[in-house]
């Protein structure tokens, strides 16, 4: 996997440029750590510089048209190769992956994350060749085709801390859709996990080279300074831009990319709150404290879709379920942080709330320990107080902590409902009294517009890859409420141009487009009709 | 049509906010042109101020749940009913747009303008009632379901100066998607055209009332300060933006929009460059010739899919049609530019072109009279001035002015292609010669990525309403290139997001994801199949 001029030690790792394994041109460099340990790993990664990223976008508009115009199937080679050979080096990836951030090798990393990604990948390969995603829409009577195709431009993608293989640039649910619908893509390993970033586009190379995709096709860069991020976003050879990380570097690179006409699609902030109705807690209060308790600690807490506020009404079960769900948060629960910079957030979030006037009922403290840990905590708030101030009260942050707004009644609940951000996730538990039937007609409908999607008695940490999945959400959620993350083929529909087709002949339109459906299962929309047949 | 207490004369013309008509705060004033005559009429319209904009914003987050929980039967009964409104006041409505835009009344108004508008409001009330557009998709194993739905918050519509009618944001296509999508919307009306705009506006109140929809879903507000609009288009309340104008103000706008995390569909800037190859100058340059003129002249040239950019190969038939259309352009043509803000934009763009050494074959300066008017005026440069700077000859401008692009030879021609912004539209010319097609091979995949809409020996200037049309395009054209503003109901997508729904009970999902189909008639993409059954 490593094409033997590297070997660990003092070495810098290479960088992936125009297809070839080669010195970053700068000699700053960074290390990843064990957060188990809380030690920097020995492993040497280069933080390119401008000269390098250059690089890097002249390739990738070098091959430009001939991603755009490689045949589906070479396209749905590449994604089925690269996840076969994912397989074939399933256990180097993800010991790498579990000395990086100290997820769980069995529970988490081999039983789940591998296989997603692996599915994503296949999921998007077969999504290509059936090619029903460009969504061909035909209008015999005007002559006037249109369908998504490639953007025309690099798609650059930043990958999140939290999800090392399943969200990878270079392996995730991005890297699978840019590449899809057509598009060269230079990925940003996150710096919390280089040697995963680096073992999985060392496949990937050797995939792009067995299907005959332009080599150029993926580029891999470890890291770069903010001002190297800015001027690489707006870029001319820049379509778009996929960023899933923290609010306040995403809103400027999000500035820097909108303002020079690109597409930036941002995962920046949810508390993905849920609602507990007065029934349910009365019903069975003690078993949905474990329940969320069980959502919000996944992965330790470092979750987008990780369940961080509570809301409830003050009425005895609403009391009874709070005691109930602090002596959970309580007790100890082992797990790590994924890097100092997630411990240091988690810090300092708990000091906020502890100066904005929460109430502490669990945890609030670092373990002593040699790797990134802290206890599990919970905070309390009255409604008043959230309503007081919902830009301090709703700050997302990684780690097992949750913030409860105890509600004076109804009323109230539905004005913090009313007063919340964009979520990517919302969730109402409910009984079958006709209490909370009432409630829910009244909270639904206010929650519908503050999340991308809206959940029933289930709390929203898992996210199903199927297409009608939607992972986004209003701002700050994402960028735009209309776009997956997750779901193949909509997700695709974020790296994709509209492509109309007017007066062309059936020889020069693209086979999509032709009489004949190329593919005989494609669906077509034809003069209003959705259909698989020729026309 | 009016509610009485406003004659014309002196008076200031009020605001439509909340329902109701009423005088604008401030005192500021402006009054539209007679562009035939070059005067001021005599109607005087408010400039209004933040605290106009404020009570208007206040009243559209009032409303907006219940926009967006009305039944589709009730959206389509007022679309529906506008137009049928709007056909009763035909005369009084395209007499005034004649009077305030010069627009032949006849040609263009009456016959194609006016019934564009009418039949946009019926197909987008069709479509809201068959509900096809939410692109219901369902997943029954994993009960997850999703739909696009309103925003959840106000769409504001800038109307742009060249379509009173059908691109009107009180009438015209973006309000029949905002409102079809049930999203409450905030009109500014543009300053060329605020009388056909104010009677549109009583008709739409009208219209309103007997729909039952609540009187605040639409507002209008004549004029207010660039200031106070990026105050507007940043309010919380605000969902999204639709901007239809010049480059230099959408960019602010779309800023200001994007900086708050607001959705921003911007039509900015377009060319629509025409290639002609040498094949198909040689068999019929002077037909082309007229072909373009006749595309470049519509509408006095103030379309938004005017033909401003012609690139030919420097051959015997290219100086030939060249030639030609020096001629055709040095005829005299009669027609009225839009205001006097287009007729010094015009001239600008005249000295500008001047400046960087842009040959004039034809026409250049105003012509002398009482209203606004320009000669038709052509340019021509050499491939290699264009490639030295492409900027400066990629600048859109109102008005009957093409720049001829002379390259020296085919892959001249690819170069200049390769250089071009982002259109809304490109066309190819070409006869069915071998060497017509060979270039065609070679240009096609390089202007695909450059245009929304590719036409084959067609002129860009007729945009069909139609499910297969699109009339966007890459930045700077539109800010997103998979979005139309034109095309009923791909452009509903730019003011809908998407709701999903996890594990929701029947009793609770929107009609358009229960088990039975709601029309009979809608498509919805069941566990991988479009049906129009119930599942």
């Amino acid at each position: 996997m490593n094409d033997g001029s590297y070997d660990s030690g003092p070495v810098t790792f290479p960088v992936l440029i125009g297809g070839r394994w080669q010195p970053a041109r700068n000699h700053q460099t960074f290390q990843a750590y064990n957060p188990a340990t809380g030690q920097k790993l020995p492993e040497i990664y280069p933080v390119s510089d401008w000269e390098d990223l250059e690089k890097a976008l002249a390739e990738s508009q070098r091959v430009q048209l001939e991603v755009a115009s490689a045949p589906p199937e070479k396209i749905a080679c590449f994604l089925n190769t690269y996840a076969d050979l994912l397989e074939n080096n399933q256990e180097a990836i993800t010991t790498m992956a579990h000395l990086e951030t100290a997820l769980p090798l069995k529970s988490r990393l081999r039983s789940t994350e591998f296989p997603r990604m692996i599915n994503q990948l296949g999921q998007a390969a077969a999504a290509v060749e059936e090619r029903s995603w460009c969504q061909a829409t035909i209008d015999t009577r005007h002559n006037l085709r249109s369908k998504y195709g490639p953007l025309g431009g690099t798609v650059v993608i930043f990958s999140p801390n939290n999800f090392p293989l399943a969200f990878n640039s270079v392996a995730g649910s991005d890297l699978a859709s840019a590449v899809a619908t057509g598009n060269p893509v230079i990925c940003k390993a996150h710096p919390g996990h280089p040697g995963t970033t680096r073992l999985m586009a060392e496949v990937l190379l050797e995939a792009l080279s067995q299907s005959g995709l332009p080599l150029s096709t993926v580029q891999l860069l470890y890291h770069f300074s903010n001002e190297d991020g800015f001027r690489l976003v707006s870029h001319p050879a820049v379509a778009a831009v996929a960023f899933t990380g923290s609010r306040a570097a995403g809103l400027k690179l999000k500035a820097a990319a909108e303002g020079a006409g690109k597409l930036f699609y941002g995962e920046l902030s949810s508390l993905n709150p849920v609602f507990f109705l007065p029934g349910i807690l009365k019903e069975k209060g003690e078993a949905v404290a474990l329940e969320f308790f069980s959502s919000c600690s996944l992965g330790c807490g470092q979750f987008c879709t990780k369940p961080g506020l509570i809301v409830l009404v003050n009425d005895e079960a609403g009391r009874k379920f709070l005691w109930k769900l602090q002596q959970i948060f309580n007790q100890p629960l082992s797990g790590y942080l994924l890097s100092p910079a997630v411990l240091e957030n988690l810090k300092k979030a708990v000091d906020k709330l502890k100066a904005a006037g929460a109430t502490l009922l669990a945890g609030g403290n670092q373990i002593p320990n040699c790797g990134f840990q802290f206890q599990t905590t919970l905070f309390a708030i009255t409604g008043e107080q959230f309503l007081n101030d919902p830009e301090t009260f709703q700050q997302e942050v990684f780690g097992t902590l949750a913030l409860a707004v105890v509600a004076e009644d109804v009323e109230q609940m539905l004005k913090i409902a009313g007063s919340l951000e964009g979520n990517l996730t919302a969730s109402i538990y409910s009984s079958s009294s006709e209490q909370d039937e009432e409630i829910y007609r009244r909270l639904e409908p206010i929650l519908r517009f503050k999340a991308g999607r809206l959940l029933n008695d289930k709390m929203p940490t898992g996210v199903a890859v199927s297409p009608a999945m939607h992972h986004g959400g209003p701002f700050p959620a994402t960028g735009h409420p209309g776009f997956t993350s997750v779901g193949i083929p909509a997700a695709f529909l974020r790296f994709a141009a509209r492509h109309c087709y007017d007066n062309v002949g059936e020889d020069r339109l693209p086979q999509e487009l032709r009489a004949k459906n190329p593919t005989g299962r494609m669906w077509r929309l034809v003069d209003g009709v959705w259909t698989q047949s020729d026309f």
